[in-house]
């Protein structure tokens, strides 16, 4: 059998290389390199074909497909969200992903995506609240201390220039294995009892909770005016982490409408109910935070383009780095029609012949 | 920095591996297999989530991803299908896919599936003939003799029965590389001039051109009563090889109605065209070939849960076999919420300390 030609290879990068560039990137700088690269593609937002990710839904959870392209690259999020698998020693979300030419189809990378994902969805957070939250927030409260929280608070340092973290969870070994990790990145953690603690002084409420239910952390008299809320746990139909009444008084601002009425926290509100897409006000179209007293909330469920952001982003760093392995994933025989020739030449027979 | 888990490696088939794994069970035993598994899968049909695959169009091509679940297990396949690739030496089809546990969300295979795909193409196509094509055919034309040309001659020969292929294609190197390969198979051989010589005589007739437009290889007056056609060819909007004609004298059997009134030959035909459903045959709720007069006609589009049977074919075949090598795909710290921590640990700093 001949070894396989180039164009049968696809770059992948298991979750061993993903760590070892990442800490040849380092971790800041990749995350506002993400936050770059989202901003260029929400900028470019009509350029996208969109549509609500597609979900298989389970008793234990759902696994979601994410595709979207910008008419020369494709790409696609596979990921689940099983909130019991911690119960087993499993993780509750997973993912992997891959880019593709729209011109060949061809893939051109594959890669892990747990950990991308986490890096994305924070520097999409940071992203967010560099638009919204009010000049000068230094102080960000974390409610959820769960697996997202640190990338959470190192993507708020280092994109937006927070320098203090509010720590709160129901598990107080969950706060603690956050504030051990952040210890030494330049950041001052305070752990915190209650919610209401974490709250205090906060100009930044982020809520990062991790149950498969509507819960409410966050209720209206304990949002002060001129708070920007980073609501990112609210991200499945049913699972909720923002009171009604809060959502009311906010300046509501979403990625994808159709997906995030579906999964975000505007679930609760009815289905005409305004929001801003946050696109337009990163490509200057329309206006962000009016005032100093508004809240403003970001409701985060994650959406496609943000992946398709994150894997361009990789793919460029893959082509510069030895952090990745070629597997043989496309069948490349020597004439396009000979695929079963292909085959038979591969047999031990024909190996001996 | 320590080894992956067991939890993060998954089973990937390369295309290397594949066709090791294809010359171990045999190249007819492993068709049998398939449609043995798409005939289970298809049997209980009502068990799965169905959708019409999800494409992404460009002007050259399409890439589509093909999911289903019987509630316990996932399956996904991303193909695409660009037919101006061979122009530049490349795959018209190429494809992966994956199978994962619906409880946990967690990938258990990840496999190549250009090859797999031409294999599940023809066995679904026997398959059909199996339940569709006169009692004692012999003989079968197969007009279009590019990749999938040869797959469909075998798979005939090891579940119809079929010892008689008569070979017609507009380039006749294509029709010499088929007949090539198809030496010493137990298969009696024709090459033909024309698509009307390659039909005298045969019981079955397969069309399986590549144009990515409506052609019309087979028209009214040259199919005899009696007659199997398999329509495997005309599989994307545009994209069609049988005239209406034809269409109109035959009882049409599909796969999946909505996706095939929008990819198969039925596309030329009103929406609510009567046709039948294969998998109610298989399951004995509707007749098939009513009589040896009756032209019967399978409109071919390739369905999910026949992607789904062959990678849970390919998963069982797995666990015997070494034609695998583990893939770090998966992000599996020793706490789940502590991916952060994990991601620390695997620093160079840490790796000295």
């Amino acid at each position: 059998m001949t070894p396989p030609s180039d164009r049968a290879l696809v770059p992948f990068v298991s979750v061993e290389n993903m760590m070892k560039l990442v800490h040849h990137v380092g971790i800041e700088p990749l995350l506002a390199a993400l936050a770059d690269a989202i901003e260029e593609d929400f900028r470019r937002w009509p350029e996208f074909e969109k549509q609500p990710r597609i979900p298989a839904h389970s008793e234990g959870g759902v696994i979601e497909l994410m595709p979207t392209t910008d008419g020369n690259l494709y790409g696609m999020k596979y990921c689940n969200g099983h909130p019991r698998n911690t119960k087993s020693g499993l993780q509750t979300v997973t993912a992997f992903g891959l880019l593709a030419n729209m011109h060949t189809g061809y893939p051109i990378l594959l890669t892990e995506m747990t950990l991308l994902t986490a890096l994305r969805t924070a520097a999409m957070s940071a992203l967010a609240a560099k638009h919204l939250a009010p000049a000068n927030a230094k102080v960000m409260a974390v409610i959820g201390n769960g697996a997202q929280c640190e990338f959470q608070c190192t993507a708020f340092s280092a994109i937006c220039g927070i320098d203090t973290v509010r720590l709160y969870d129901t598990d107080r070994a969950a706060t603690e294995k956050a504030a051990r990790n952040l210890a030494g990145r330049g950041l001052s953690i305070t752990v915190c009892d209650t919610a209401e603690e974490a709250i205090e002084g906060a100009q930044i409420i982020t809520t990062v909770t991790a149950d498969k239910r509507n819960a409410t952390v966050l209720t209206g008299n304990m949002v002060a005016p001129g708070t920007h809320i980073n609501a990112v746990g609210g991200d499945s139909p049913g699972k909720t982490e923002v009171a009604a009444d809060v959502l009311h008084r906010a300046g509501i601002f979403v990625e994808f409408p159709p997906q995030t009425r579906i999964e975000g926290e505007i679930q609760q509100l009815d289905p005409d109910y305004p929001v801003t897409e946050l696109w337009e006000v990163m490509a200057g179209k329309t206006e962000g935070r009016t005032d100093q007293q508004q809240i403003t909330l970001f409701d985060s469920v994650g959406f496609a383009i943000e992946d398709f952001a994150a894997l361009r982003t990789l793919h460029a760093y893959v082509q510069e780095t030895p952090y990745h392995q070629m597997i043989d994933l496309l069948a490349d025989p020597d004439d396009p029609r000979d695929l079963f020739g292909m085959l038979l030449r591969a047999s031990p027979q024909a190996e001996l012949a």
